[in-house]
Order: C-alpha cells, then sequence, then structure tokens
C-alpha cells in the first residue's frame, strides 16, 4: 500500500527513460528497484535524485563502498525507514558487508541509540576541547 | 546547564574511580570527558555503559575505529544529539578521519536523510528481492 | 495487527456515538476512518483529539485546507508514521492537492531532511540576525 | 535565542491572564515559566494547550504524578526536546524522583534506544503472539 | 520480510542455547520471542543484549515492572519503532497494565508529542529555574 | 561551537566565489547566513547543496514561497534542527508570514506530532480506502 501507484508504461516519458537505463548501466543490473519506479511519478524530482545518489554512492571516493553502505543503514535504522533499511542492506551484502561486520554494526548504531538517550537525558554540556575553534593554535 | 550537578570528589567512590582509571588506560590520556563526568552520578549505569563502549568500540574489530566513529556520527546526527555529535566528530579526527573523509560523511549522511524522508513519504512498498529469504537457494 | 483490537459496538457508548456522528457531519461522509474506531477505546481520549482536529484542521482560517494536509504530511513523514502519511496524503488530495504539488512537496520535505543532517552534522551556530530579539527597534 | 519575542505585559490579554492565574492556582505557585510566556502569542493556542496539560497532567487519575513526569521525559527525551527534558526533569525531582529512580529512568530509556535500533535494523517481524487480536477466545 | 534469515537450529550454538535457557527460566515460558531469534546470528551480540535487559527490566527495582514497560513503550513509540511498541504493550499488559492505564499512557505520550513540536518550534530558552546548579545552596 | 570552523577567506576558492555570488542575486542581499559558510569546506558539498535549494526553495512553482518555508519549518522542528528552525522562521517571516499563519502552523505541527504518537501507540492499520490503488477505477 502507498500514497500512488506508478504509471504502466513509465519509460514512455523520455526523462524516465534516460535515468532508468543510467541505473542499469551503471549498476550493470536490469532490475529496476522500487523506489526509482515510484520516483518516475515525477521525472524532475527521479533525475535530481538519481544524479545525487550516482554522485556521492557511486563514484569511487576515500570511502568504501561498504562503508557507504553502513553509513546510510546508520541513518535509515535511526529515522525508522524500512524501505530504506532493506534495500541499503541488500546493496551492502551485494558489495560484500560480511556477516562480522553486520553484527559489528548493529553493535555500533545500538550503542550510538543508547548514549545518545543518555546524553539528552542528562543534557550533558559539550566539553569545550570538542570546540573546532579550541584545536586551533 | 544538565539536569544533574556532578560531585565534585567524583573518584571517592570506589567503582566511578575504576572506571575512569580504566578510560585513561584505554585511551591513553588523563582526559575525562564529561559524557563519564555526568553518569557518574549512578556506578552502575556508568560500569555498563563503559563496558559496552569499550567492547564495541575500543576493541580491535573488522572495522577501522575511523569507520566505527563515522558511523556512530551518523546515528548521532539522525538524533539530533549535540553531545554526541561533537564528541564523535573530535574522535573520529583524532583516530584520522581526514576532511575529505568527513565532507563524504556529510554528503552520505544528507543524502539517506532525503532518500528517507522520499521513500517514508511515498511508503515504498519493499521490493521482495531484498527479502533476506529470497536469496536462499 | 494492533495493539488493541476495538469493541465490535462501538457506538453503544454515547460518547462515542456523539463523536462518530460529529465526525460524519463534519465531513459530510459516512466513513470513519481507523484512527477514530481506535481511538474509541477510551471515550475520553476520543474527544479531546477529535475537539483538537476539528478546530484546527476543519475550521476556516488563514491557511488553505490542502496546505494544512501538506503541513502534517511533511511532519508525518519525518516521523515515520505510515498510517498518518497514508491517511493525511489521502485528505489532500481528497481536498484538491494536484500532482504537481505532491512533488513539490516530496521536494521540500527530502531537502528539509537534507539540510537538516547538514547543519547538525556541522553544528552550525545560529546567526545573530535570526534572533528574534534582533528584529526589534 | 527563539523564534519570537513575548510582548512585555502579556497578562494585559485577559485570556491569557486566565490562563496564567490559572497555573498559578494549580502549581501553588506564582512562577509562570516559559513555555507559556512563549505560547502566549497566541492566546486560542495557549488556552487549549493548557486545558490539556491540566487534565492529563495534574488531575488525579490511576498513575502516579511523578511517574507521569518520567514518561513525558521519556519521549521528551527520544525527540531531542532540550527544553522538555529540563522542565519535566525539574517536575520529575519536585514531585519527589529519587536520585534512584532518576537513574533507572536513565537506564530503561537508553536500553530502549538501543533495542530500537537492533529490531529496526533487523527488521525483525511481529510476533503473532503480540497481536491483539490472538489474545481473543 | 527481514534483513537476515535466523538458522534453523539455533540453540546448536551452546552460547545461543544458553541464553535462551536464561529467557526461559527468567520469563519461566518456553516461549522466545522473535528479537532473540534474529540477535542469535551474532552470539556475542545476543549475550550483551539480554544480560543488560535482563538486569534493568528483570531485576526488582525501584520502579514497578508495569512502569518500566510503559516507559519503553513510550521511548519505542517515539522513534516509531513497531516491533517494539508490539512487543512491550503486550509485556505490559501481561504484566497487569489495565485500560485506563493504557488510555493515560497515550494521553501522556501524544500530549508530550505536542508540547515537544512547540517548543522546538518556538525553541524556547530553558528557565535558569530548571539549572541543577540553581537548586544547590 | 561548531565541529569545523570556517577558513578565513572562504571567497578566495573561486567555486565558493560563485555559489556566494548566486546567493547574494538571487536573494537580492549581501548576507551569507552561517549554514553556506559552514559548507563552504568542501566546495563540491556546498554547489550540490545551493543548486538544489536554488532549484526548490527559489524558482516560482505551484506553492507559494511562505508556504513552503513552512512546510520547510515544520520538517525542522520535528527533526530538532534548532539553526534550521530559526533561519526557515527567519525566512517565512521576511517572506510575509503573519502571525496568525504562525500559530496556525504551530497549532497543526503540534496536533500533527500528536496524532502521529497516538497512531504509532495504538499501531492503526492503514484503511484499504487510503491505498492509493484502490482509488483506481
Amino acid at each position: 500500500m502507498s500514497t500512488i501507484t506508478p504509471a504502466e508504461n513509465l519509460e514512455a516519458d523520455h526523462r524516465v527513460k534516460a535515468v532508468f537505463d543510467d541505473i542499469r548501466a551503471t549498476r550493470k543490473s536490469d532490475f529496476i528497484n522500487n523506489m526509482w519506479l515510484y520516483l518516475a511519478f515525477d521525472p524532475a524530482l527521479l533525475e535530481r535524485t538519481w544524479a545525487e545518489v550516482k554522485t556521492v554512492m557511486a563514484t569511487p571516493s576515500t570511502l568504501d563502498p561498504v562503508i557507504k553502505e553502513m553509513l546510510y543503514i546508520a541513518v535509515s535504522v535511526t529515522n525508522g525507514c524500512s524501505y530504506c533499511v532493506h534495500s541499503h542492506t541488500a546493496a551492502a551484502k551485494a558489495k560484500g558487508m560480511t556477516d562480522a561486520q553486520y553484527a559489528e554494526l548493529l553493535s555500533i548504531i545500538s550503542l550510538a541509540g543508547k548514549t545518545n538517550q543518555l546524553a539528552l537525558g542528562l543534557q550533558v554540556p559539550v566539553d569545550s576541547a570538542f570546540d573546532a575553534d579550541a584545536a586551533k593554535p
């Protein structure tokens, strides 16, 4: 059950088709997951979102692709986004996340959830040593 | 301004002193940040929390210490925990996070914040391909 | 699957019946959605909640009814409340939200989700120009 | 720094004065905390909010006043509302919350923060035994 | 649909079996709910989590067991954790939460959700009277 | 206190200068608020973020500029982003949001915060009438 129903022939829109073609080429797979099928109701939003995902997630950078997916999972879990948790956990596994790394990921994000509550509950004041300016000579 | 005021001579409590000594030994530093000073009002909570942080964050594992801090930051930002964002960003930098990695971290967690909203707004149904059971032979 | 099961003959309770009658009269429809059927387990909570919804959402005011529903959606998406996203998106459409407006709503709330993460990640200090007092002569 | 500045003579508005008088009478104290001073910019919103707070929090009921404040703290911490954490922790203490109870509150809400992340990360399916309907004869 | 599939013979792992045996003994029931079946994929995480849950939730303390479950519900609702809301509401009922108490719980956590939004929207400054230090002689 | 310190001569970087010039031209004002000064530490992130903000927020569209800012506020309040609440409330006022509209905005987002908690607490099932597919002929 969703808030919109994707049109039957989404790729009849050339802007949608161009994005889908680029998704397939970038991922070397014919599979287009629901996120993109649903976003296609607005070609401009689809284009902007895919362009950013491609730039941030699919371009070689200083972080390993598996690590990027793990960071994505951390945010998605904290926001309670079921779709995002499923899709990025699947992506992390496809990119090589091991069971041990997954267990560690869950250990860290659950610990962070715990200590976040403690710091917010106590309203712990930020140490001046953590101030970026303080580190300056 | 906080919800409690740490006692003046926290280490007069031997359980608190034992934890603080272990924090100093583990981190090879005399600095005890406010989180622990405030948690010390309840020695049992302090002990449990530090034991878990030490196990999860300060024990060699499958993830690099910098990556662990970045995952911690991702959750803390999403929960809006100012103290935690400051302390773990400082820790990540101390452990070697580069400016380029930090920029990438922010790029990923802000993109995740964006696409989380899109998936939740559209209530995109989870693809069956993302089902853990589906991957089984 | 829910945490309670609505009684079979909810309107046998005259307080529940009075609220349901008012919902039907206000909306000019016989349909009572699940939110009210489930809240009916506590007539006082049902009365208070409906009274506030009626005052805030169903009374002519400075904001257009469609805009009010869009604001409701913005909060519900951010809180990850699936029921609320579905019900208020349906309401917004019923009150005239166009596809173009819906695409824009999603563009804005996802952009806000993104920049919220950036501001929280960087812990950007509030500009003094944004202080309400600063605007005073 | 706030988004509005309270007027200097708030009680010149008779609706505001009536609410403030009732707050003072209900709490048997002359102190009006900032929440009400800021809400006074809109007398209708002030009236509705105070009426609900008085009904829910200041009327004898099945839950102890200290417990009510602790529940309020649990939500406020999770939402990261600094003002609310401060005001309701002060209220809980004023109503008799002991240090041991406060430590336990923090232990529970931080544990919940942790296991929430685990359940959301693993997307654990709800046991059918937890279905309200399942409990029916 | 979940991110992992529990192994068929989980208790073949002696660490998992030891935790499950302790859960059954502590709860005086043969029922092991899904949370533990799914966490069992990582015995260390399972052990740590159960040990903390047992200490915090199943040990006699200053708070009534029903109250503890209600606090757990408050956090779980605010985090939008469906599994946790279901499991802890079932637990609260099993431990004696009455319908009247449940209605009150919902009244309080929904009111807190409302006033949290107001305080965050107005960015109400914390009263100095709420400062823990201010209470000192 | 922030996690980074903006460089002193940010506009020495030509990419930063180009974005800042465009911000000034778009807004017809010399004022550059902190968000952009802090994002400038990574010119690529600055460029991407400003491009999206300009497209979504500063381009004539189906929604009034004041309404767009109100939607932004709704998300920012729910995420507890203090910076964002301040900056977008100031922007909404500058673009003509009246006191009455602001009071209504707060009334709606606080009511949504309340009913979100109720729907999540009760785990109310989504009515089939709210299914986008159900509306199809």
